[in-house]
């Protein structure tokens, strides 16, 4: 049996399809069949050559969805359920050590310093090498958590393998109901419509979108959103006014940074209210600094800036689950579909925004 | 001018119609003319005088909207709103000191115990008289927590002001999305069935709820229950079983009583997960004692039994906003209307339990 | 090279000495030769049969800090240090699957249902036989949560182990600094005076013991408890009183159960405040059940009442920096010090209630 | 009856003593006699008119304990005990208005819009003249909430007022035990101190300052810090690696700015460990902005960053408790004394930064 694969052999230089072998399955390891791969921002920067983790060569995808085809021993998926040949699942793309502070004292396991992620950092030349997503099968090690998924379209499920656990990650920090509270989300890609669907589904009374991409916008608006403001059309002062007579004058009661950008976070601040909540979700490569005013953005403020980053396997039980109760929004989300042997242009898609979401299918 | 109300003179006798003037207002009070009041199951313990907080005489009626007709002063609403005559308001039943330890250190002010509330604890021979909602109109104290509500069926919003705020008070103590969660709710009285629609408002992923009535049963799936489980038709152990079965043989993550039978702990027990929640909500009069296995229930299961007295101006807001999200359910929770002279038929109706809830109309 | 240890063969029986050949280590694991072991009154439950998780034959023992003799392979503890040959270690009794809901998603690796636990459900009759601390010498599998310990008298430690560890699991579930607030705690056994340790280290303004047994009330006066109230001198109604007199009429903000005795719940209801927090940590075997007053215990006082079972590595590296802080304290709570062959005397000590805490030292 | 008391009539102009009638009081009022009054920084910014806040004429002092001289009705102190004139009392600041958003629904009151404060904007010039605490007599309004305080020396328990309080905001909001957690506190002022003996108390297992005066850091480590590093004696990159390798190689679990120089973040970024708690606290004034790598500070790094704006009631009964677990510790923190004809010459110690906290003794 034999897995084509997509391989970045060389930063800056198109993927290339390889032909590999199936290998024989480590203990308690299992092979799945891929059914959709999600094509992440994060691959463009891998394939740059932009995230210093990224070995050579290595197939790419951390983001994937499939059907089990082989175990090598037993294995329960993270609800306790014997996982069978046959069987839909997901897994967290880390892997963690299960033995460090922030596995076992912090309770932070996605800040393990020894955590390893299929597509970005385990390389294909390393046995058993199908270790990404871009491929037709992957080799799951044992220590993978998996979660058995419902037969809905499996193009819908891809987001909740990164951009849709994260902002699980982000909304898992709120220990009070969305219920009355005001959430302005900053930036409309995949992690800001996810976290759109997220503020809805969760009960905050206002979903408030800001982003510059109209078409994005209206795609906001049908993951519901109630509120969507072009950058382009409505200027910064505008957008806090109009925050603000829709908070009572206060601010929302929740900002979420999901654009990627640093310098959104200077509208940020203006945006949440008196004691609020302000995520940074959305920053994922090092950018140029910004000026922070300690008093005024902080201090005077009292609010609580959380930094966000990646996830656990507690955050992709409900990425999935969030998914499972909207696949037809997900559906949308996913923008374009196309076949492993085009990861290249799915690559140029996003680098070209017109996607807001591509999905490899099988 | 005059007020009409029904005004309880005697424990068990009918209430009777009085005509009041309208007092000068007190400093900073408002003089509210009711839109619509709530008719509650403790209305029916203190007619009976089975609690022992009330005075004589005193005009019923802790669950008001009503729409500003004067107001002493200046006064803002909860969002800083100033209040003018003609605003459409509710009000925290709850009058507290805002001095004391709960008001003030532990900031629980539920259990504020100088806590005076309309209609319960405050007669109508007292100045300014008018302190109960089977009233035309009503006079609210300066002190009185005041919120602007949208002009929506003011009956809808009858149950935000006692089983609402008290239903969200447990909710709010949930310091989790309810996202892949589940939530067995145990009674589908007012209390129970908001419940039902705040859990699928906050996402959680199955809503049951177990009742011995069918119809009741039958708005709860309305509400937005995935499940409904009759007593009558499926004994407890078919009940556990079922819903072991769904929640991959771990019980419910959060049970919520709901039902105002200490004997509904004997079944919640077995039906909450290890390391669950069980919310304690309905039982709001002294009963027999239940046994308590405290090793199988309480260590082994490892869970947080948690108690749930009154509310407080948070949850009122939280209610308000869930009932303007979803009027539609809520007039359905309003089962039957009735002119302020019908208050005994009213009371009666709710004894049979013929209605989920009874609302005053004027 | 051999290994005494003390086996369980036969319930009801006195446990023999025994030899073992040390075996070949599993991959990963780490042999270590024990300094000391702590004797728990859940081991004397096991002796009588009582416990039905108990295989035979087994080495008893799940309490035990130890030297490092030999490691197959390579291994870090909690913190990240490497392990070497020499190093004092301790280490989380229970090993948890790593996989399961509650390690995973809910983050409560304590309610793993498949925790193996040294000791408790290892038998010696399987590979690799030294899984008990009543021994020499133990092995620890590669999954074990190791911690390197402070080279104190290692008796002071094994407290750290189990009773330790779950006093450490409810202190970690206040969520709040304990300074401004009253603790109360129900028995004086070493959970219990543990319990006082931790409260008076985490800056409780007022520590209160009950027990029975001046002498035990004694040590917990040195542990740092303000008051202790003797069950026999002092009746049910003076102790509430007294708390009730030192809260401005409150009670206390948090009760811990220390004692084991389910009818001590009956006590703690009604001296925990209104809207306080109740933990259950010491009702370890079942008992018959209590009477609950549903109203007056729970609802009304509005009260979060928390079943407490064992713990996880968390609360083992809290327990261990607790014993550090205070080691002459420790030194105290373990009254008596016994060799490996006199462990079935060790064992009556418990039982007779002569010792508060048993070493088995080497 | 006549009150001396110094009052500030011009920016930059020494405050003036001046003679004040004892004002009738107003209804529900006290006139407490000043038995201490701290000297704190803001006092000086008001002083030189960079606190927009400040109305002229007004009598300066935020920070007042005293002895209750006379009750115009009937009030309770914070925990429900009745207030006698003769009593020693403390109070909150702060008078906030019960009535909005932050009183009553986000539950932070310090954050009140309508917030009145003692010496800090009530003028003199106004009934009831005596709000502020350089004065002999002060007049406490109905609304304020007062504290009965032990009789120790009561130059300890100024500090409790302000800084003291703002100390133990940022303490509330950790929800975890000290225990196993490293402290890293910026700044040795009264603010810093006061944390160190928070931290201390609340069982923190390492305490760590760092300040640049040799005398302030001492006085540190009598505090409690079991490290202190003089910034003039050893430089950043020497302080982080430091604090590096006392903690296992992650950074502090905490960091309090305590130093009042928001460049102090630019060194506390480094030292927070990934998922750890950066509290800024000392900020009190507007400064020029300092850079904030977004990626790397705060993302990667996966904080909560918490600006700590003021304090309230809870936090005040919490300071007080401290202080009087350790009078003998906060009596060193007190270095000068002055009479209150001398609060020019305190402000200039405080100006020159020859004392750590000057109080006012009558």
């Amino acid at each position: 049996m034999k897995s084509r694969a997509m391989v970045l052999e060389k930063f800056n230089h198109p993927l290339v399809l390889r032909n590999f072998d199936i290998p024989n399955l480590p203990e308690g390891a299992i092979l799945v069949k891929l059914l959709a791969s999600g094509v992440c921002g994060s691959d463009l920067h891998m394939a740059k050559g932009e995230d210093p983790r990224t070995p050579l060569p290595i197939i790419l995808g951390h983001e994937g969805v499939g059907q089990v085809v082989q175990i090598n021993g037993e294995k329960c998926d993270l609800n306790g359920k014997k996982i069978k040949t046959g069987d839909w699942i997901i897994w967290n793309r880390g892997i963690v050590c299960n033995n460090c502070f922030w596995c076992k004292v912090s309770r932070q396991p996605y800040l393990c310093p020894n955590r390893k992620v299929y597509g970005i950092n385990l390389s294909c030349k390393d046995y058993p090498y199908l270790l990404g997503a871009y491929s037709e099968y992957m080799v799951l090690f044992r220590e993978t958590e998996i979660l058995k998924i419902p037969q809905i379209d499996p193009v819908c499920l891809v987001t909740a393998a990164c951009s849709g656990a994260t902002a699980m990650h982000a909304f898992d920090l709120i220990s009070e109901p969305l219920l009355s509270k005001t959430v302005v989300i900053q930036g409309a890609g995949p992690l800001g419509v996810f976290c759109v669907v997220a503020a809805r589904t969760l009960g905050a009374s206002q979903v408030i979108m800001i982003s510059g991409s109209q078409q994005r916008l209206e795609l906001a608006k049908k993951a519901g959103a109630d509120i969507v403001l072009n950058r382009h059309d409505i200027n910064e002062e505008e957008r806090t006014k109009k925050i603000l007579s829709i908070t009572g004058n206060r601010g929302a009661d929740i900002v979420i940074e999901a654009s990627g950008n640093s310098k959104a976070l200077l509208e940020g601040f203006r945006l949440v209210r008196r004691g609020g909540m302000y995520m940074i979700t959305g920053v994922a490569v090092p950018q140029e600094s910004i000026p922070l005013d300690v008093y005024h953005d902080l201090v005077f403020k009292n609010i609580h800036i959380q930094g966000v980053w990646v996830s656990d396997a507690k955050h992709l039980v409900q990425a999935v689950d969030l998914i499972a109760k909207h696949p037809e929004i997900f559906e949308r989300i996913v923008t374009h579909r196309l076949p492993l042997s085009q990861a290249n242009e799915a690559l140029k898609l996003i680098e070209e925004r017109t996607a807001l979401k591509v999905a490899i299918t099988f």
